[in-house]
This record gives C-alpha cells, structure tokens and sequence, in this order.
C-alpha cells in the first residue's frame, strides 16, 4: 500500500471549500465518479449494517425542481452531481436478517454462525437504548458517509458543497423517496469550482486548535 | 495541487477496516498525529460553526478507565490516540458572536459586515426550526469530523475503529467534558492493527450498489 505524505493530505484538505459558485459546463467523468461512488459504498458505519442510500442528481429538470426548496441556492442546479444523503426508514428484524444473509453471503459463512452479532444488534438497535431513537440513530450514519464523501472528492480533486439549507420533506416529495423506504437528511452538490468563486481564495475560518482540542 | 488517482482512493478505502487488534507496542509518530490533528480542525460544518472538541486519549491510566465504559474492547487500551468526539453544549448567541469574531479576526472584515450571517445562524440554528434539536444537529455535525477523520487516517496508513459502543455519561464524567462545555458522541480508538488481527483480511461486507445507490 501508498499512503499520502502528511503534508499532501492537509494541503488537500485546505483545498477544499464550501463551493459557491459551480462551473455547470463542468461534468465529472465517469472514471472518478464511479471511484466517488465506491467511496459512498465502502463508508463505515455503525455494525456495518448501512443505513442509508444515497440519490443521485443529474437530471437538469429535477435539479431545477429542487433548487426552489434548497434555499434557492445556484449550487443545486449548476453542480455536476445532486448528491441526496437519505436515511432508511425501516431498521428492524428484517433488515437486520437481511444484512446478516449478505455477511453470510459475502464471508461465506452461515448465518446460524452469526447468532451472536443477531443478538448485539436486536439488543441495541431494534430493542434496546438506540432504539429509541433509531431514526436519528441512522442519521448520524449518513453523516459519516457525508464527511467520508467531502474527503474522498476533495482527493480526487472534485469540489463539494454541504447543503443543509434545504427542505428535506419536499426533497422527500420531489424524489419520492418515502415510497422507496427513505428519507432525505442533507444533500450536497458535487463538481467544479467556477474560475471565479471568490469564496475558493478566502483563508478558512477555524477556532484555535486549543478551543478544540486537547490531549488528555 | 496534485490529486490522487481514482483505483488509489479506492484501494486505500478498501484497505481501511474496523480495527479489532491495535498493536499496543506502534505509537502513531507525531508529524502523523499532528496532521491528523489538524484533519480534525480542518472537517467541514454547518455555517462553519465548529460545534464540537476533539479529546485526544493517550494516558494509560485514563484508557483504562474507559474501557469497561466501552464494552470492555480491548481497542480501547491496545491503540496509540483514543480519540472521543464530543459537541457543544452551549449552541447560543454568545457562541455565533465568538464564530463571527473569529472570521472577522481570520478574514479581516468588520464584524457589522457579518449582520446578514447572524442573521442566517439566529434564525436557524438559535431561533429558528434546528433549534428544536440544535443538541442532535451538533451531534450530527461531529460524524462528519468521524468521516473526515477515518478517511484522512487511513490516507495516512493509520487504522481506525468507530465505536459507538460506549457509554456517553460514563466518558462524560470520567474525562470531566460536561464542565467543560461539552458532551462525549462517540470515541474511535487510532493507532496500527496488530500483525494477527484476522479482520483485517476478510472481505468487505455492502449491499450491492443497487440497493444503496440510484442515479436520477
């Protein structure tokens, strides 16, 4: 394995902005946006049981519809890909077997070997503390998946820009993602900085690392 | 700037596991640490608002006593940063005015040209719809810095283990957070995967893409 150099890891990271301005005759190719969905595919979460999916808009109509219930914002309509975090609605026994036949699947072991990682999860999330909240539970997944993605597309050179000012209940409608199980959490358009986006030359803005963190 | 390649992203995410077996004796060097430091500081938020604080474990004698309050894993003791990622308790006017100082100090604009961000923070974040769970919007903010953080780890050839199995109060109280302004989310031991650990050869698990991803 390759790793990055440090100083190649945070200058990337630097690179990186909240995109203002998109250059919409800008597309990603296809090559790197495939990579940018394995990437959405390999993010961590909780058990590994995935509790999201992630919608994809390209499609310049639907764009345009969504634009009006994000704020307005230009981003939506002039990035390359629409990205739509959404959550799963139905996190329950049988989906929980439903992962477990796809470890078996996948590791080639049987489920009934698999009792013990059944019951962690049935304990937890389906019966126990977090299923109490299990909804915000799996919203805290898609967030990770978002942090992964911003990271992922900043390596490979393409521009993000987190989008919680939207409605996610008309995204919901628009998409119709409820009937497919779903529900929207945060979106973020994705593609390539436009040449003049003065926000892409400010220095960032953050807390002196001592208001942020400490080693104990 | 120089990107990576898309199939190098994808292998080093493929490389990235759920480390089981850290080996105690591999501390992360600081040049590496401090990058991964400043990978944390760096994470994308809302507004920018930086809701949160990273506390970085690497006392013996506090890792132990986290580990019984972390489900007893040994990941806990046997990594080199026990890292715990904590969101703000206080979200409120004084803190949007210390954010708006702060990029008035960073960008050196006049913190009366910032009225129409107050403006957007108060009646969101402070006053607005988000403000009826501003504690769980932080909590969401800090899985992205998780995402961010996992990522940039591994781009670095540093192994990671997401742990949401611990006990928040428990941390809260042991690592005093609550005094000082914060909570305890979520923790993710870092370090290097001991030589034997089998989980780190065995396949990946995901729903095919299909099932986690749609273009539209």
């Amino acid at each position: 394995m390759k790793f990055l150099e440090p100083a190649a890891l945070i200058e990337t990271l630097n690179w990186r902005y909240a995109t203002k301005q998109f250059d919409p005759a800008r597309k990603i190719p296809a090559a790197v946006w495939s990579a940018l969905e394995d990437a959405l595919i390999l993010t961590p979460s909780s058990y590994g049981l995935q509790p999201w999916h992630f919608f994809v808009v390209t499609d310049a109509k639907l764009k345009a519809a969504l634009r009006p219930h994000s704020w307005d914002q230009p981003q939506v309509t002039d990035c390359s890909h629409h990205v739509v975090f959404a959550a799963r609605r139905d996190i329950d026994a049988a989906f929980v077997e439903k992962y477990l036949a796809r470890i078996s699947e996948i590791r080639g072991v049987g489920v009934e070997s698999l009792g013990f990682y059944r019951d962690m999860m049935t304990s937890d999330i389906l019966n126990g503390p977090r299923s109490k909240w299990v909804q915000e539970w799996a919203a805290r997944q898609v967030y990770i998946a978002l942090g992964n993605f911003m990271t992922a597309a900043a390596l490979l050179g393409v521009d993000t820009c987190p989008m919680e000012g939207m409605d996610p209940a008309k995204y919901d409608e628009i998409l119709g993602l409820p009937a497919k199980g779903f529900n929207t959490i945060v979106a973020c358009p994705t593609g390539y900085r436009a040449e003049g986006d003065k926000y892409a030359g400010l220095p960032k803005v953050r807390f002196p690392k001592e208001d942020l963190l400490e080693v104990l």
